[in-house]
């Protein structure tokens, strides 16, 4: 079985790295490559480690360029996707990495970027209690933001269980400048960015906030609420989530550790590491995995879970394959790594 | 006026880092240069950045090397330099990098050292309330640890101006791994480290907790508790703290950013930043400042305040130097850079 | 048509990215995994981002739990592997990532390395004229040094084709420090080596320089000599090499293209990149590819080739699969990614 | 004595280089800080590390913000700073951190450059034979490129004591990113660096090659030709220069390490170091020095020098504010840092 496979945006991350995955699976035949900016150059010159596609050139991100094709990935500024994505045939797989249709809310859409809302798809994220079921099939999917994918595969497993408060939620993370975009930015550059850390986007304000809520509150069956802080570091990829939430009365470390060994078991791509041993972002590099960890500060009655993914590939272009697979009912795993690139 | 210095432990971070500013200060002579393992060597080879004293030889750390100087520096593993401070004589100023006396609680110190509580000496920490008076005149120093310092940099203003609640406390700081030491240890090692981050003494069991406590308990009031994950960043230098605290109903913004503005207006190495700007540790390194910035999410009713600093300076080797200088009633900047090396 | 096959030192980065590859190697059933110190331990405990072989157990590095395999990986200090491998059976396919059968001189072996020379195997650098033929049904293959595979990539094309002088070639390459294993040494932990470069086995000493003059002497049909630095740069991985050589009179810059064009027209791995493209190891990443690229330098009559590989695929394990691929009879690029990990 | 100082350029590395260590001056004023597409702006928004300049206005790069000091520097584009030098004062000292000035052929300068050669200052590299009484007293001063102060460093000594054959010297050295300025180009964002090396200008077309030619026929007293290859390494600062050329005949290392330690035993900023110990560039961080290290490869007949400076401070502004003291008659170490900043 061939799928024929359109990629937009593909001299971004997000694009660039959905097709590195796709040259590697055995049922993909990669069809149009479209860029913006970049359209009439090869992409080769654009993304020379895809050194298999270096001679395609990139066509105009276009309805025209990407109808025809089994399967469409959009790797586009939010707002861009929903307006393409609704000329898209209703049979085409349209799989969104941006951020245009993963919430809900309409309120909480406008209210964090500003504009109307383009309504909600399957979510992407296969770990999810229910979501494998909703994918399967599905022709429209939603890719969750890299941050929500790492901080809903820390906390659902306790929300789901109810062990968690739904108060008091604090999640900070740090992120690979990958995360940034492939932007011309002085502030992005090499110089300003290695050697350092800092904050953005501090006191709530982060577009993965509504996401984050969004995805607790269903797992608890009950509003929750989040502090959500974001760092830079000074890493290519990769996301590191601490993530602590009050434990209700009498919550023991076993208890938790259970909710989640059970909640993993028989995940292919996310592991509850062994006690004594803790996430690293290199250890999934360029892998589609994630490592989680978690421990209970009875001190302070918090569980604290940590866990690390590559930004690109589970956090955006590995989750969007993986669920890609489940839709078209291919092997789950088909094109994804699971050993990460280490050292 | 000339003060003879006397610095042990200096081939480690520590102890170098010291050093490094005591060359560039007006009343300093630097007299014995101390270390364990490497006595006998030149400190050229050990500590190749130091050119002014490339050929100055190590000698053991021994207190009949450290005496006869008007200051000590003790940058030891904890517990070595209690036993050796005790031996020196009362009227020289030692200032001790490590831990041994920097809590008050004998509880806390065995739960966390397990080991016996040595006593407390005058906090090193110039900017927390009274701190200066203290440390007039003491010829006993503790430097606080480098995360207490930036924690405490950050939340003390609003516990002092009674702004905060004294529970839920959440920190969560990215220190560069010159903060594990100069240690010869496979998980440091560069290719590992390199490009990816990862947490460690998860669970409320780093011993920065306690001091951490003991500083927003002092400013308070009020016992506080606090959940601290600490987290290894990419970098050789710097700290990156995110602290959050519930402020107390009714706090507002302005409230906050008065309160931080009041506490840091006329301090040398601290400064809140202009709203809009988030603290960057490139910006601080080699430098004994402090940025500061704070946001109130009203949605979570928390404020989130977030401090960089370079650990070995402002959180080590330049707070023990700026203690130095107000014990005795030298200029409070002597020997410190404001500006940091960047980009 | 599966292939049993054991690997030896894995808890190293050599074995280490041996076995990341053949996870991903459709005929490959990995059998005995061993190590040194390291035996008993899980391999998801030294190796964490080998996830789906997390729970594996190394053994002794032992004849007897290497032998019974199709193929043995040797990924040993120098010196080592020539004893196991004298002993394991001669229909074994034993592929030594060391330097112990890579030198046919023993002269240079002697003073190189300081020990008896345990003799030639066929040389794994499958790009050389002719290797292929003498791999095809190999039981034994000596796998090149890293600095080497890239210096012969750069240069050899010209050797061959009669186009540089056999004095005065330079090579300075810039290697991540992976190459320098994963040892505990303090000159190697991350605060030493992040932001920083160095060079080390300055002045002809270091051992791949006879490897280099063997393969650019074949190549030349004469003899050659190298002056080669290596030097130490602040990433994990990869290696890029800039190498020069006198070209010999007339030789026109369209000459040297064609010649570099010819040799790599054909090959999977190795590239050379289209005029105004340099290459960058960031490129070639977890990748066994290689770019190339060059320019002659009129004024002085050089021509000037760079090369990046990734020091851990194409600079050992790649081209140990690779080699292995062929001795076998398989695809040659079974196992081995094309595309590299960035950014 | 109080000297007043104007910096063009502020906002860009260089000018916020010389801007960092006259904060440090004991005998400046910092007058007027200039920026072009910047100017209006707070200093502390486009340079966030300089403290203590904070609050200053960037004000136009006119002649008339400029005139009216005793010093000013101009770290401006080439082709800038001619124009305006031309119309400052004769007796201000004008310091020009820029190209313009540096060559003395118009033919090289026509050639590299491409536009009408501005004339030649005095060469701002103290350590240079004669240098000194040339830069004493003067009213111009053109600073060495960053490359070219580290190869001269390097082999001028070996050149002036007549070691030295004048054809076959290769330099190719390597710069943080910071060589190449605060612009926002998508090629030097964090992510593409991060990691990675590569090469640029290979060929001999890099536009410092001519004046490392200049420096090194000078102290030959004969015509030398250079083949320069530059790359960019993943670090903010520093240039590690390898730099190799053969020896005459008869040449010892003996008499090697004589000329190099002759050359630097007085110099307060260029350290031969003792055998055995290799330069870094983390060891010169944010530092005016130089470390120096050479080993004779007698198998080729070649020296091959490293040298390692901070590229911003040796480099560039260190050199510049070095060039000034001696041109005022200060002391030639004054504002400028001996020790590294390290690690």
């Amino acid at each position: 079985m061939t799928i024929s496979v359109a990629v937009s945006g593909a001299s971004g991350y997000a694009g660039g790295e959905v097709l590195r995955l796709l040259t590697n699976h055995p049922n993909v035949s990669i069809g149009a490559i479209t860029a913006h900016s970049n359209a009439g150059a090869r992409l080769g010159d654009v993304a020379p480690h895809l050194h298999s596609l270096a001679d395609r050139v990139l066509v105009e991100t276009t309805v025209e360029n990407l109808a025809g094709h089994d399967v469409v990935f959009l790797a586009l500024p939010h707002g861009a996707s929903a307006a393409i994505a609704a000329q898209l045939p209703p049979d085409t797989l349209v799989i969104d990495a941006g951020a245009d249709h993963r919430l809900e809310s309409a309120a909480a859409w406008e209210k964090f970027y500003g504009s109307a809302h383009a309504g909600t798809w399957p979510y992407g994220l296969p770990e999810l209690p229910g979501a494998r079921a909703a994918l399967a099939g599905a022709k429209r999917i939603a890719v969750p933001g890299c941050y929500p994918t790492s901080a809903q595969l820390a906390l659902v497993p306790g929300f789901a269980a109810g062990l968690l408060q739904p108060e008091d939620v604090v999640i900070i993370a740090a992120s690979g400048t990958s995360g940034a975009g492939k932007a011309a930015k002085v502030n992005l550059i090499g110089a300003e960015v290695m050697g350092g850390m800092s904050p953005y986007g501090v006191g709530g304000f982060h577009r993965h906030t509504p996401e984050m809520e969004q995805g607790f509150s269903h797992a608890a069956g009950e509003p929750v609420t989040v502090s959500f802080t974001p760092t830079l570091a000074p890493m290519p990829r990769g996301i590191l989530t601490t993530a602590t939430a009050k434990v209700r009365p009498g919550v023991t470390a076993a208890a938790l550790r259970d909710a989640w060994e059970n909640a993993y078991a028989h995940e292919p791509f996310v592991k509850l590491l062994p006690e004594g041993r803790w996430p690293h972002t290199k250890a999934v590099q360029g892998s589609n995995y994630a490592q989680v960890q978690l421990a209970l500060d009875e001190h302070v009655g918090r569980v604290i879970v940590t866990v690390a993914i590559d930004n690109l590939t589970k956090g955006t272009a590995g989750g969007a394959v993986q669920s890609m697979n489940i839709a078209l009912g291919l092997s789950e795993t088909a094109g994804l790594m699971i050993e990460g690139v280490a050292p």
